[in-house]
């Protein structure tokens, strides 16, 4: 069980912990438009240093600029040694500090940047995601560090500036700080906490193919008259997205699911034991049935493991008020697919470039490749996994649920290539925290669950495991 | 032949009518914005005014606000009567003083307000439509007043601010006003001037029914992991657009052509010998091939007559630069349909929503009924017309080429219904000049030439008819 005084200082310093979030909410990090990344790394670094952990901004030297010529964000390192114990095992905490663009404005009852606490509420864009999570783990080594004079395994932190816009960078962090990072486990940046406060421990991620078509008309926006000679972009558009995915959600191009393997009776039987809550699920989206009207496992499935086509955004001429008569130039579809374990982005992306070849769209629509990133899975018989396990029970007070897999993509799969170790999710973040979503919130008692969790985490990891 | 001294002046006084246009441009209104509209009636008719003509600036009592209880625009008013001829007839100009809003502004080689002069061009949002046209038609009046003290017959105006929405008061406005307005023919508010500078006399516009689709998915914006049991309203919008026309460009929509009439024989003639150049204009617009693979003929027959159905705006979750994974709330359509003489467009819209409803999108896409407006044609038969093409033969020093329809919209439906009598289209607007467009501009060349030939018309409108 978790060292009292550590415990008992969570419960005593929540103002200070809630004043470290509020301040870097209300630093604006949003990497999809470059705005205030420097800034929030620094801010990071300060509470880091603040917390005793040794801090330092990196950057990728050579790297400066993408290919767009524009600065690649840097990243946030932490490092605090063990000083009875040098050499212990390492325990990594994955972050980052970027957030989603807050749009759109309209719908926030309030400035997306406020920080403003509301009872057990504080509202902000990345309150949860990810700032939130990060500062439970920053607290949980500050308070050990406090309270005990140390930290009973090596602790390392990697906050990067990125992961919104697909980590477009960290490979190449991970390979240059290769040994500086060097670790036996990972925790990663966010988890989730369920309807009825149970953390969800999910161990492996989906993968993402995210494109734009741009499909491409006369040579300038020309008025809507000349709709009975000139073909209008957003209907080839309209057309070549109909061809891609099917009333039911299934992806119409060849050989899309050649590589996905079945689950196996491990992972049904984690799928099967998963509480999901159908009516509330949907009472919270204000949706009455799901895709391809999929209920009960085969909806606990879908999260799990089910490849994705959606639409991100459409965007062709007039978005004004009223009438515009307009046939534009151009119309555009951001695309995000998500991807299961073994397809690759690469190849993928080229089974949609033949697709759309073979359906005649190869001339007027461009396809641009935004980002790829291959899914992730940890198994389940890994000991690391019972430890995250055991801490959550205790802390959160109810038994955990272990998620073969989230739903959302991160660059799982970069760490688990480069580290080789084990990679497990687990957190304070709400379930319905409408992450990347106006009005944006983290729970304050889980914020507080989550921070002796991950300092539970911390004081089991460098024991020895008990057989089961 | 018209009277010397009022050609003289047209081409003596041409920098005060370009500079009374480049105030008119200057002073921004776009009634889709509901900007700027009181500021620019009170300027055309400060310049009717110095033209002599006698204006006032009209309303329509207890109906000053529209349903969303936002003001109507003001009609400009403008009248001089013959002296000499006091029970002469009467011809009526039509026009706006309303623009299509600026967007999109990154395409504007300069302030899209700037009326700018380069060479023989004059460049502005509205430079061509309408306040190109408008300007050639006050100063021909003027000039008449200037060097012979009177007008041949009697000249009405009415300037309306509201045309580019659809002109949704138009019909009040001519109602409530009837007796003020009575004319004997009018002068539709623009008209083209094709390649080879020749006029275009049209006889006839396509009716519109303007709706917005808005397809309507979970109650916020999610996270798109979720797309895996939440359907995106984007991927139903572009499933019912796909199900409204095919890819040959024809509509899909139980009975939508029911009421459409063939060409007459008098129509077949006047369209087989438009001298429509179609390398031109797919050189000008930069496509290669036309809906349907139409050439000749047929092209020609779809610019007169072929009803549309147009994507003019398509609107739907993060249109922001880079990869934001979001399954948006809501998708949005903007569709204008383009209907032919006796197409309701009451009763197309009850067709596209039981074709919706058919279809299975009754429950999810709401269609909002933006405008509706019929097809309006004179015949060739009438004296008006022979009128206004020998003074364009005469005025522009070519043969002018007379259409049975112009392929745009426009309440012409509404003055044939109230008026009863014949309404051409003549004017001075270059067939590429960039209408709705970015770097819209008139042609300083064609604006003096129109100003003469409407000065023609006014000087011919009275005389009895030479038979032909």
């Amino acid at each position: 069980m978790l060292n009292e005084s550590v415990s008992a200082a969570v419960d005593s310093e929540m103002k200070g912990l809630i004043s470290d979030l509020q301040t870097l909410i209300r630093q604006p990090s949003i990497s999809s438009k470059k705005q205030g990344l420097n800034e929030c790394a620094s801010l990071v670094s300060q509470i880091m240093s603040k917390a005793g952990i040794k801090s330092e901004v990196l950057n990728l030297d050579g790297y400066e600029k993408n290919q767009k010529k524009e600065p690649i964000a840097p990243i946030v390192y932490g490092e605090v040694r063990s000083k009875k114990n040098p050499n212990a095992k390492t325990i990594l905490f994955y972050h980052h500090y970027d957030v989603q663009p807050e749009e759109p404005v309209e719908f926030w009852h309030a400035d997306p940047f406020s920080g403003n606490v509301e009872g057990n509420y504080i509202y902000g864009r990345g309150s949860a995601d990810d700032k939130g999570e990060l500062i439970t783990r920053i607290k949980a080594v500050e308070y050990f560090l406090k309270t005990t004079g140390d930290v009973p395994c090596n602790v390392k932190f990697i906050v990067e500036g990125e992961e919104e816009i697909g980590s477009v960078n960290i490979e190449k962090y991970l390979f240059k700080y290769k040994q500086k990072f060097a670790a036996d486990a990972v925790i990663w940046e966010f988890g989730y906490v369920d309807e009825k406060n149970r953390p969800i421990i999910s161990l492996g991620m989906k993968g993402l193919l995210y494109v734009e078509l741009v499909a491409r008309g006369p040579s300038r926006d020309v008025h809507s008259s000349l709709a009975v000679l000139i073909e209008n972009p957003a209907w080839r558009l309209v057309q070549a997205l109909n061809t891609i995915r099917s009333t039911n959600g299934k992806i119409l191009i060849k050989d899309w699911y050649k590589e996905v393997r079945d689950f196996t009776s491990d992972e049904l039987d984690l799928i099967s034991k998963e509480p999901f809550d159908e009516q509330e699920f949907k009472r919270q989206y204000d949706v009455d049935k799901f895709v391809n009207d999929a209920r009960e496992i085969e909806a606990r499935k879908a999260i799990v493991g089910m490849p994705t086509c959606n639409i991100a955004g459409l965007i062709a001429g007039y978005r004004g008020e009223g009438a515009k008569t307009v046939l534009p130039s151009t119309a555009m579809a951001k695309i995000d697919f998500r991807l299961v374990p073994d397809m690759d982005p690469k190849i993928q992306l080229e089974r949609l470039i033949n697709h759309l070849k073979k359906y005649g769209f190869g001339a007027d629509i461009e396809i641009k490749f935004i980002h790829g990133e291959a899914a992730a899975r940890t198994t389940i018989d890994q000991p690391f996994v019972k430890q995250v396990a055991d801490s959550s029970a205790e802390t959160f007070g109810t038994k955990p649920i272990i998620m073969v897999s989230s739903s959302g993509t991160g660059p799982m799969h970069s760490f688990v290539k480069m580290l080789g170790g084990p990679c497990v999710s687990v957190g304070s973040t709400y379930t319905y925290a409408r992450t990347h979503s106006p009005n944006e919130f983290a729970r304050i008692d889980l914020l507080n669950k989550a921070t002796k969790c991950i300092a539970a985490i911390i004081e089991k990891f460098d024991k020895p495991m008990h057989t089961v």
